[in-house]
């Protein structure tokens, strides 16, 4: 038998099924697959997408035994539907559309009414007795067909369409609005009017012979697979050129012969809340572009969704054919077991399914309905897991704008300009230029923005007392963002059309200024800042979670949210630790779910009130003992932060790292500055400058610090440990359990390790000794330089644990300061060079791949090596599924993105599950 | 039989020889190895290192079959002696001696005369008629004894020795001035009184058994093992402390019984110069720790090395002695075919060799006996390769001090400080402190020193001018040490002690300043830094290839050098190619064998003239046509340069990268220089000031450079490749053979260079075509970023070529910027966390890691990968047998380490071959 190429579907059994989207194009498998559950759907047939690419590599031409297929299929058609194509008395009429395996909306064409000429026009008026309509269908086509199929288009992209241009001359001539409201003969004019066009301009005649018109519009069709837009789409979507569509050639129904007529659309349920409600709209006396137009407003699908009580719905016109609508809704909601968007046309009181597939939808109700459709049995928790985006999950912790206050703004041109979304959730208050002002004005109970070209670690209390933090330059990892998702601060990084004048208290994008005091609202979800106050309103589950609002723990989202979460860690095997360095941090995290603690970064802690002049004093000291001397005053501040947190944590681990910044993070930079500090700190200033000059580098992200610090000055990593091991001792003999793990920053070198473990153990052993109390705590590293990853094995011998910082390693393995990558990151994305941010998204190949050279170099060594990430990466889904797949114990992140990395780490699970 | 623990020798047999160092130690299995060739040892035996080893490790016990052992060797050695142990008549005396396998110089102890007590000193005063010689051995013996043995040793370390301080209070009461001037019967009463301060604070009494004697002697040494110095000593020598010291018991020899007696040192050839004359020293009636000590002045061994008519040299004094002699040091010579350093003692007119030993030497030596020794058919010329150390090769190349004038330098503290040694050689010049300065002084003939705190690609054209380069910051691969090493300027950079004042023109050290027109000697090869002028002279060599000093080629020195490399040719498999950037540096490397070049760095050129103003008018430019507008200019610049280098190399490869530095390089910084240059250019300065601040970076080395720029600016990198391909196109039609590689900087993904590569394809095409010339070019990349190297296969797919840019390799994989390094590079290396500087040397597990997997990974895509290295360490010995092992094709090197290279890859090819 001679190779399948056309699949024939209709009268309730089709040749294909769902399964075979690559073969029929998504919208050719629904179709099938309606057919074969009963569902009414017009009969046709489907040419496979084997053939697309059979004629792309064969010149345009088609394989010999498919023109034999499409007539029997043909034939079987017109059986079906009793008519004949070409007939003049009983014409079958036919759609032709493209549908490739992955949707591509609106991108390649269409040809409807296709088998109408001078002779078949006649026969659908004499059967539909409606001269105006038969004409109507007949200009509609021929329009169509001078347009996709022989390629008639306006010359100049701003010109407006040819056959557009007559109808539009015709209607002013006729005085009149709408084409409705031109008469049968007119129609006819214009047909013949369009027939005259295309013979003055592309030197042929419209066809008469159907089988030509066939042909004509599923060369057509194949031949659009490969224009531009089409192109482009598929370049941009990552979908491979060589799939091909299908064409899909179904009879003809119409929604527009009368009143007992229709088309609509909808949603199996609400594509914005979930809920499970049937959702749409409809027309009656309409064809689908009508419902897309937007000249007529359409009307609802029921009278749940019924706002306005002059409008009627479908439920109350067409009752019976409602009830068949439902009933076809839940049927493809259970058997697609998935929200379906599905169109619909009714044709003289019978309801025709033309389409159906998985809608899109919020990320609100993409999470509603996997948890609902768990608890109505018809998906299991693993597929509800899959089904949620764990980014879109984050939606849920957000504060967002009233949206139609947002609407409302957008409409006035309040958008002033666009960053990275750093930090989702929407904030409104008054701008502020530095991090005091923030601080003041907060304590005077304003709202307030903090604009900064970018942020450093002095800014870290001005950051905490804003709404919103925006800065002009940085990335996704820069220091405002990272510590704004730490707090979980909604943040815009990277706004690079703001000019600020820190001197003149304002900013400007363009010729808008904003002055320090203006409102500003920022939407961290889309980066996108507006000018002016746009309301706010809670997450319901933040409620919950971090205010403690517990009457709102009845609300569903909630206890949808919090099901969901616990599917998620039934089933996942990476622990999901948290990046914290303050108690009410980790209270956050741990009330989001984190298991431990994967990185306190002990120099936030250094910012606190007035300890900065001690680290300032221990900077300026010229020897050890001076050093010493600064830092044992430190050391009490050290080890009150640490035993809230050990207090918090209560035996779960606890992740703490040495110093790690350069020390010229702690002094300031301007005269001004330097000056106030000399004075303070009864110094000469121009000694203070010189320090300050001393301490300069050329590449501080390559420069004296991490585990550098350490080395050279053994007395700040004593310190430190000191406070780490006194506080451990103190609170376990309070009764709580503790489990600290001491991690030492920037590792390249095996020899770098041991020394500053061996500083820690000194410490350790003296202070469990001078309480008489055993703390079981490690020491390991971080792994964040290529040397560390390639010596792991060496490095394994001495290190108790590993985490990699993929900030850092990204920076290092790329050769790329994540601060100056700005200047040439768009140009990069654009031409595609990077296929995404590898600040953002891990870069599985490099990075990833030194990552898999680590663990496996490392578990060489000690086999029970425990190795986790603490980078940003860590809440990223993908990069937690890699995590995952190179078999990490457990990812870190922010403590807002826990959750997130919960359910990655479920997904990641469930997809190896799956594999297997 | 039980195993052996003692080796006997003497009679012209010995149970050991040379190769047994690991058993007997050096001096061991040297002094059997000159008693199987018949040379006059006085006999005696060696106890292994294994009972060392035994001792450590069982309590400070030996095994029980020693002691026989012991007692059947000193049984023999009576015999052969004809003399015994104990004996008041005819005692047999002996030393006691240590001797590692691995050369400890003075680390451990020795024990001579014993055997010595108050019955045997009269047999030996009867013997020798000598009262005194007889108690000055003993007094000897016994104070060694009560040091070395019995640990009687001064108690504070500023502290005299006790028993010197006997003898001193003896001296003063004769008031005499040498020990030699005190009576037997004072030497006699200092042996009691010896004994007394024994016996007082050691509680023992000095033993008079001679068994006794002879086992406290054999611990003592033992135990020396691991006294403080000795482990200091391994540790900083990495000799495993494990191996262990033997123990050698000798006959005592003396040399000072008398005026038929003596003791001399000598070196089988001139340790200094190489040349093959016997060269030493000896004292009349002496011991040899006489000649060590310094109180006589020794005589020169030969009539040949006379330069004092006044003195009488052995061949004078004792010419049968000498002849002897002679014969022993061509047979040493010969026979363990390399110099030896020998010592001898003379009792009574009969030669006695005590000690010989592979000698050190310098450079210049080294290199000249290895030639030599080839020619006089001692050693093949593989040998010979091996011999030379290839740093040292450089020395001949350098300039150097007049050795008188610096030692008299340093005797006038004339050492102002010590810097590191990046460009070897000895200068002198008066000081300014900056580049134009340096040009104009040198411009009206001053000779100059340029001080700066750090050079930058501005100074070049003042470095050029400079007799030297001294800089205050900065490493080895600092700008100043790259450019200056690649000029063949001597430099020494990184020294921190210099506080320089730029607006006082002058610098500080401690107290001392020196002002502008000051003299300074810069001795690169040591990175000494000497106030005032110090007379140099310049090398044979050099006169010869670079200055074409043509008569001087009969310099035997420049035939050796030539011959030597000429040798290492032949048997090398790595090419050696030359970094060099214009056409006169280009010649240089020719002349010193270069076979191509691996890396020209097209921006230096742009520093020449008034290019800068074209580069400035491009940076400043808004858009590409400006852009454009200003290449055009620099277009015909970069040709010529392009066509001077390819004419030079006639048809050899030039490998030419395009623009690597971050384009605020080429901007000036200072307010002052932002100002002038803003009047040059007609641009408001302001505009100027927000362009250099909008290009400034947090972390340059990881900025928008490399290949991010030409991605960015595509212009620039057409341009660039548009010079390159007319001049190859315009020097190949003048018939000279041309090869271009065109070297994409910086990249770590594909996609850039894909990027690059269509840029440069599409430029060669266009030139081609319009010249009528087809040209053979190639594109590659430098591997400079460790996700280069992890995605080498890939990059492969394109790259036509590899070029480890281990610079920047090493700064990422590292994650240390070697701007920066110098902050903790000391702490390092004294805490021993890293071996070496891994700029200076390649850091072959981590950095070389890395490079194993990007030449598998890139030679798995493209078996024919031409792969080199254009790194620093392309110059560095072990850093080039790395390559080598490796398998890359080419090492690449700054002109003046070319011969370098050449012979340290001649050194990997013969270590592989013997390691088959």
């Amino acid at each position: 038998m001679a190779h399948k190429y056309v699949y024939f579907f209709g009268g309730g059994k089709a040749d294909g099924n769902a399964q075979m989207k690559n073969l029929l194009g998504g919208k050719g498998a629904n179709i099938a697959e309606m057919t074969n559950l009963g569902i009414p759907v017009p009969p046709g047939f489907t040419i496979t997408t084997e053939i697309c690419t059979y004629y792309y590599q064969n010149n345009q031409q088609y394989p010999p035994e498919l023109k034999g297929q499409v007539e029997d299929a043909l034939r079987r058609l017109e059986e079906m539907m009793g008519r004949k194509f070409g007939d003049p008395d009983n014409p079958l009429l036919v759609s032709v559309r493209s549908g490739a395996a992955s949707s591509m909306p609106g991108m390649m064409d269409t040809v409807l009414n296709l088998g109408l000429n001078d002779q078949t026009v006649l026969g659908l008026m004499k059967e539909t007795r409606d001269e105006r309509f038969a004409y109507d269908c007949y200009r509609r086509f021929v329009a169509m067909y001078g347009d996709v199929v022989l390629g008639l288009k306006p010359v100049h992209k701003d010109e407006m369409d040819p056959f557009d241009q007559i109808i539009e001359e015709m209607r002013k001539r006729r005085k009149v609005e709408f084409d409705s409201e031109l008469p049968a003969s007119d129609l006819k004019e214009l047909v013949e009017r369009y027939k005259t066009l295309i013979r003055a301009h592309k030197d042929v005649v419209f066809p008469q012979d159907p089988m030509e018109q066939l042909w004509g519009a599923i060369g057509a069709v194949f031949g659009s697979w490969n224009n531009p837009r089409a192109i482009a789409y598929r370049e941009l979507n990552n979908i491979p050129s060589d799939m091909g569509t299908a064409v899909n050639i179904q009879a003809m129904v119409f929604g527009n012969m009368g009143e007992d007529c229709g088309t609509g659309v909808g949603f199996t349920r609400n594509p914005a809340t979930g809920e499970n409600v049937f959702y749409g709209e409809y027309l009656i006396n309409a064809q689908g572009e009508d419902v897309v137009a937007g000249i007529r407003t359409p009307q609802p699908i029921n009278k749940a969704q019924k706002t306005d009580p002059n409008t009627l719905s479908l439920e109350e016109t067409m009752p019976e054919i409602y009830q068949q609508l439902e009933r076809v809704r839940t049927t493809l909601d259970r058997h697609y077991r998935d929200m379906q968007d599905i169109e619909f046309t009714i044709q003289k009181g019978k309801l025709w399914m033309l389409q159906t597939r998985t809608g899109k939808r919020t990320g609100f109700a993409s999470f509603k309905i996997a948890v609902d459709m768990v608890r109505e049995g018809i998906i299991s928790k693993d597929e509800a897991l899959m089904r949620v985006d764990p980014d879109q999950l984050n939606q849920l912790l957000r504060p967002i704008f009233d949206p139609r206050a947002k609407e409302e703004a957008v409409r006035n041109k309040a958008l002033l300009a666009k960053g990275l979304n750093a930090g989702p959730g929407a904030a409104t208050g008054r701008v502020v230029f530095n991090a005091p002002d923030a601080e003041e004005w907060a304590k005077r109970g304003e709202k307030v923005i903090l604009v900064r070209l970018e942020t450093s670690p002095e800014d870290i209390r001005g950051m905490h007392a804003s709404q919103g933090i925006l800065t002009a330059r940085g990335g996704m990892t820069s220091h405002a963002a990272l510590v704004g998702r730490q707090m979980g601060k909604v943040c815009v990084v990277g706004c690079n059309a703001l000019e600020i004048e820190y001197r003149n208290h304002r900013m400007m994008v363009g010729d808008r200024i904003v002055r320090e005091g203006d409102w500003l609202s920022l939407d961290g979800t889309t980066g996108e800042v507006f000018v002016g106050q746009i309301p706010t309103q809670p997450s319901e589950v933040l409620s919950v979670i971090i205010d403690k609002k517990m009457d709102s723990a009845k609300s569903q989202v909630y206890q949808d949210y919090m099901e969901l979460l616990g599917w998620a860690d039934e089933c996942r095997r990476l622990g999901v630790w948290t990046n914290a360095d303050q108690p009410n941090q980790v209270e956050v995290a741990l009330a989001f779910g984190a298991e431990g603690i994967g990185l306190t970064r002990t120099e936030h802690m250094f910012f606190e009130g007035n300890r900065i002049d001690a680290v300032r004093e221990m900077i300026l000291a010229d020897d050890v003992e001076g050093r010493k001397r600064a830092l044992a005053k430190l050391l009490p501040m050290q080890k009150e932060d640490f035993k809230g947190i050990f207090r918090v944590m209560k035996g779960k681990p606890v992740t703490i790292r040495t110093l790690d910044p350069p020390l010229h993070e702690f002094l300031p930079h301007e005269d001004k500055d330097i000056q106030k500090l000399a004075t303070e700190m009864l110094v000469h200033v121009e000694r203070l400058k010189a320090k300050v000059e001393s301490l300069h580098e050329a590449n501080p992200m390559l420069g004296h610090r991490g585990c550098r610090l350490g080395i050279v000055y053994p007395e700040i990593t004593a310190m430190q440990a000191q406070a780490i091991m006194e506080a451990a001792c103190e609170v376990k003999k309070e009764g709580v359990d503790v489990q600290p793990e001491i991690m030492i920053p920037l590792v390249g070198h095996v020899s770098e390790l041991k020394n500053q473990r061996k500083v820690v153990d000194d410490v350790a052993r003296e202070v469990m000794e001078r309480y008489g109390v055993s703390v079981n705590y490690r020491v390991g590293t971080m792994i964040e330089v290529p040397r560390g990853a390639l010596t792991a094995d060496e490095i394994a011998e001495v290190a108790e644990f590993f985490s990699f910082g993929t900030n850092d390693l990204t920076q290092t393995v790329f050769g790329i300061s994540r601060d100056d990558a700005g200047k040439f990151l768009p140009d990069y994305l654009d031409a595609r060079i990077w296929e995404y941010d590898p600040f953002e998204k891990l870069d599985q190949v490099g990075v990833g791949g030194l990552m898999e050279i680590a663990v496996k170099k490392g578990r060489a060594t000690r086999p029970d090596l425990k190795i986790g990430i603490c980078g940003e990466h860590g809440g990223e889904p993908s990069s937690v599924d890699f995590c995952h797949r190179i078999g990490l114990d457990y990812v870190s992140c922010s403590p807002y993105r826990v959750p997130v990395a919960r359910l990655a780490a479920a997904q990641a699970a469930i997809r190896s599950k799956n594999k297997c």
